[in-house]
């Protein structure tokens, strides 16, 4: 996917919403509780429910690598129905991995190849080696941690500037095409040092809602020309209800969110 | 498993090896191809051909993770196997992981109670969020990123000393029976450096053989009083022969790094 698909998406349903699947088998509701696969089910429910207002979905790999081998099937079936019936939204595999080349390359193929998910969250803290493998697939992106959302991003994040010169060096790496940056909403003042340092890149933006992160501030701080922002929501959509109209309920609550976005795409 | 449990190991073996398992289809002996399982039959013989010397097995998950739930499946085989035949042997899931607390949780969920790994290898990038979940489950470990060996650690890891920041915040949040860092056998004289600040911690050493770190360099400035050490060793034993003897020449390989660790053990 290139970034002009991206911003495509992001004007014809006028929202730069990403809506993270993180299914939890005590938060799922009960009427799926008997189902064969309830990971999936849920995902899928929810991702019919919220793909007219959505531009990306970010599956985050360790709700469903808690459950073994039967929770990694659901991944697989959850980004292949992404895939096959809204191929124009962004899928995010939210894993965080982050190792040397030739184990980064494996982790590239599991993502890009064994599953077509269209870009990878990971970590910078080795270095280029990391991250390259990545990079060398055509269409694909790598997403990388620049300003995390939580508290602990003060350990190493912030200390001496970290998050700078990782997003610093990180564009020598790639381009507005196929990086992004990961900039938590629960720092927005830092998001316009941010966007200083990557202007034509996207952002993935956590930490809106639950966090405590606001639409607005993320959009005064972070919007670039052709948008260059993707708010992340998890619990706030797929938790706003845990009854049997959970779907709707998250359709209600993906489009409130796409309306505080509204304004800013002008 | 206790850190007096580890060293009972490795004075019983007179061997602080780390036997890594990297399974790869296109490397695996032509007699194991046509196997329904062929990662799990692979990493099974390699385990029994070397846990005599091996006081410690590594499986790196994106090996298994490349083949997708399939190769998951041969993970939680393969971990399954070692902590039944081998209880005494400690298991390191090499995962990298790091993300915030909740999701944290999962991924320590996944290794220590989806699986019986005694030990993670984590990312500190987001601080001590990403590693505290982990430290929660009694016997079990925390192997936390420090310096690795490879060479684009010098981007930020090497950075403003970023790995003596690591090393010196996480030793407040663990003990060394249940927190220990991975520290590159590439730059040797810097383990001594890393040694002064965490003398008690166990470090586990990567980068002996393939990417040319030398164990008696690793002894000179790594070992401490009760050893102190875990040096890892993958491509160098489970590919040591391609073809029928595949089993024996890894034993072989194992025994004869093993046969350099002796000395220092005195």
């Amino acid at each position: 996917m290139t970034s002009n698909q991206l911003y495509a998406q992001i004007k014809a349903k006028a929202s730069y919403l990403c809506v993270g699947l993180d299914p939890d088998l005590e938060k799922i509701p009960a009427c799926l509780q008997g189902e064969k696969y309830p990971l999936f089910i849920f995902c899928r429910e929810i991702v019919d429910a919220t793909a007219a207002t959505a531009v990306c979905f970010k599956p985050n790999t360790a709700f469903f690598e808690c459950y073994g081998s039967w929770g990694w099937q659901q991944l697989e079936m959850t980004v292949g129905y992404i895939k096959e019936h809204y191929p124009e939204i962004m899928v995010i595999a939210d894993a965080k991995r982050g190792d040397i080349g030739n184990t980064a390359g494996r982790y590239a193929k599991a993502f890009f190849e064994n599953m077509p998910c269209d870009a990878v969250t990971l970590s910078p803290y080795m270095g280029r080696d990391a991250i390259a493998p990545f990079l060398a697939y055509e269409g694909k992106w790598a997403v990388v941690l620049g300003l995390t959302s939580n508290a602990s991003a003060a350990d190493f994040e912030l200390e001496g500037g970290l998050y700078k010169s990782v997003i610093s060096k990180a564009m020598e790496w790639g381009t507005p095409d196929n990086l992004m940056f990961v900039a938590g909403a629960t720092r927005p003042e830092m998001l316009g040092e941010i966007r200083s340092i990557c202007p034509d890149n996207f952002l993935l933006v956590p930490g809106v809602g639950a966090q405590g992160g606001s639409v607005a501030e993320v959009a005064k701080y972070g919007l670039n020309m052709r948008c260059g922002l993707l708010v992340n929501s998890s619990r706030g959509i797929i938790y706003a209800s845990t009854g049997e109209d959970f779907a709707e309920a998250a359709a209600a609550a993906a489009d409130s969110l796409a309306a505080q976005m509204r304004p800013g795409l002008g």
